[in-house]
């Protein structure tokens, strides 16, 4: 008898009849012996719906108070979500109990909107699960220490079943979602995308952050962090098939790189459009220039991703960063309004027509030569590359956004991933 | 400066539009210097929608397991209610924060699905106030001492109100709803119905009671036990008319008998046909007999309203009583599975084709002849009587359903009440 965490996304809670098989598949799980324990995201459609009401009445100026205000309301999405699985469960015959985010409670910071778990007590749950109840506890929300709702932002399900996870200390945690498995890249672009079964902590980390969309970056974080066994699966097989098959099928992120793991240097491309490049032109080239303009945008709340600071002429440098694209405007006017004064700056340019496309690999730690032959790739199809950074097992580049399939498929023909890697 | 109270329906808060509107009028209170909580329901639809998607997937079989988990859904359409009010007034440029029932927090008692109020802890929503703050929270719900949340049951966003205002002792309690008062009848039965100026308590109790469905029974008892002014109001005037003629519009509910108070003998006809009867025949006369037969539907949460014993027979009685006629199937295979073999009754015999209809009035008290003219203007239009029962300042009567508008229009002319009554 082990402790599973199912996460079921928005769309498998879509409408009464999927949630009606959603308690089936648990109830398969719950009577083959195992204690349960599920999050499910708001039905589909459903945190727009509110979110968009919550718009037309919104107030021009963003405030805390405003964010408090849209958290109060996104978070009943999930709190509907897990009222109807318990019923759906409590008719299959199971004992079943639903939690809000407050009620476990799941402790969070204040950051409304983009809240951080910081601790979860898991008394009340457990105790449910030891009189033989189906536990079931909203994704995406928490409580912070003045006792206000708050949400982990889009995707942030995925962190609450992890964080849950790693809470109890679950066997495995399965995130059920409309892929079934982590693939080499995007299916939809590069047709000869193959599923990875197991892919590594680390890999799947840099996946999820450049722009993989299968699972959310936090919720790999938290896997890694408390090494909780973590399963992408289709939520679109049958709810009777046989268990083992289940539990078995999708994609594995492990933490052992053992002998069954496969050994490319590659193993997948990652890209994403979501970010826009800014440049600041002209800033003095001297000590705490960096701290000055990125200082300003993270105090702001504002995540930057690709970092790169030119070398300088005449004392003068030029700092370029990528952010998310939601974020683009409000960067740019902090910039103009705030930075570019204090700071000397002689222009602030951005431009919203990029992507970023990235080889990921544990691979490549130990293989020369990766980096030169995903720029030649490139430069083979006439791409030009405007940024370029580096980690130990990945390398990513911004390149004009048009481009973006035509590299993403490029770089997956020239590392030779539609095919089986050969054991190392 | 008055600490007031504002409690808004469902149609009201039915689109972005309305709740704007209600925004707007809230602050034309707040900024006229008054202290404003302000407890909107659900949006018109929401809450049936909610509870539709739940009957969906319950179960046959109710258990307070059930009822747990519809009042974690239910209590959804109140929370994003006040979220957006909230929103809606910080566009208007106030300060705004709502609260969940739980966050107040509204102490309830456990009984899902219909919860009783049992305390409300006002420090947190005071410190707002003061701190310039509009207060909105969440109707119609609670959390019982487990941290489990409840709801009051349909319309509990009045009680809701009440409570609020009981427990901040503010100067008035402003219900504003879909009708402009409390009338002598409803307009749409009988044209010639007259909106009453002021109606006592006590009055307005018996008429909430009977069926008048103005406001909820609960939030009047609140307002009679901890004396809170309350005022019906139209919730469709402009948002901007004039705030004292808005202030002394509807009608208030009050608890002194001055010479301002309408003086008639009978000052309203309620009826209702949310009702049905229910006889046991033929149960032993005996001591202890009227507990065993309603002791049973106590405990199975079924609130009785007129009861009956017949003259007995050879020992033997006829016990009738009406239950709600959500509550009738359930009564009936109560009676006829459980008590029917325990007492010895000879058959459970029922009737949902039934209606209530009542006349109200401080005058009864000392007026004599009252339930007689009643009764006559029943006779003079044929009408059987059923049942009858009364009270201080009340007369029923069930009678079929089908005579339910003719018996409410003959009573309604047989006391004059399309006439200004005159001062006594």
């Amino acid at each position: 008898m082990a402790l599973i965490v199912h996460k079921y996304g928005g769309t498998s809670m879509g409408s009464t009849e999927r949630i009606r098989n959603v308690a089936k598949r648990v109830a398969k799980w719950a009577r083959a012996g195992h204690q349960m324990v599920v999050v499910p995201s708001a039905m589909s459609g459903e945190t727009n719906r509110l979110l968009g009401l919550a718009k037309e009445l919104s107030p021009k100026q963003t405030s805390s108070a405003l964010l408090r205000e849209l958290d109060m309301i996104a978070a009943t999405g999930e709190q509907v979500s897990v009222g109807l699985l318990a019923i759906a469960l409590q008719a299959e015959g199971m004992e079943a109990i639903s939690y809000t985010g407050w009620q476990v409670p799941v402790q969070t910071d204040s950051a409304y909107t983009k809240a951080r778990i910081q601790s979860i007590d898991d008394a009340r749950v457990r105790a449910d699960l030891e009189a033989g109840r189906v536990v079931i506890i909203t994704g995406f929300q928490g409580i912070d220490s003045d006792g206000h709702i708050t949400t982990l932002g889009r995707g942030g399900s995925d962190t609450s079943a992890v964080a849950v996870a790693a809470a109890m200390k679950a066997h495995e945690c399965l995130i059920y979602t409309d892929v079934d498995g982590v693939y080499t890249t995007d299916p939809r672009i590069v047709a000869e995308a193959r599923r990875l079964s197991t892919i590594s902590f680390e890999e799947m980390l840099e996946m999820a952050s450049l722009g993989s969309k299968v699972l959310q970056i936090r919720s790999v974080e938290f896997a890694g962090k408390y090494r909780v066994p973590l399963r992408v699966l289709s939520s679109f097989t049958p709810w009777d098939i046989d268990i083992e098959e289940e539990a078995s099928s999708g994609t594995l992120i492990t933490f052992e790189e053992d002998e069954k793991m496969e050994q490319a240097v590659v193993s997948g491309i990652a890209f994403n459009r979501d970010e826009a490049k800014i440049t600041v032109m002209g800033v003095p080239d001297k000590p705490g220039i960096a701290y000055q303009i990125l200082g300003a945008v993270a105090e702001a709340n504002i995540d930057v991703d690709v970092i790169i600071q030119n070398v300088s002429h005449d004392g003068k440098t030029d700092f370029s960063f990528t952010v998310h694209r939601n974020d683009y405007q409000r960067t740019i006017d902090l910039l103009q309004n705030q930075v570019a004064p204090s700071t000397g700056a002689t222009q602030v340019l951005g431009d919203t027509k990029i992507c970023k496309v990235s080889i990921v690999g544990i691979g490549m730690r130990s293989h020369a030569g990766v980096a030169s032959k995903m720029f030649r790739a490139l430069s083979d199809e006439g791409i030009n590359i405007q940024m370029i950074t580096t980690s130990e097992i990945k390398t990513s580049v911004v390149i004009d956004e048009k481009y973006m399939e035509l590299a993403v498929r490029a770089l997956h023909r020239a590392f030779e991933l539609d095919q089986e890697p050969v054991a190392a």
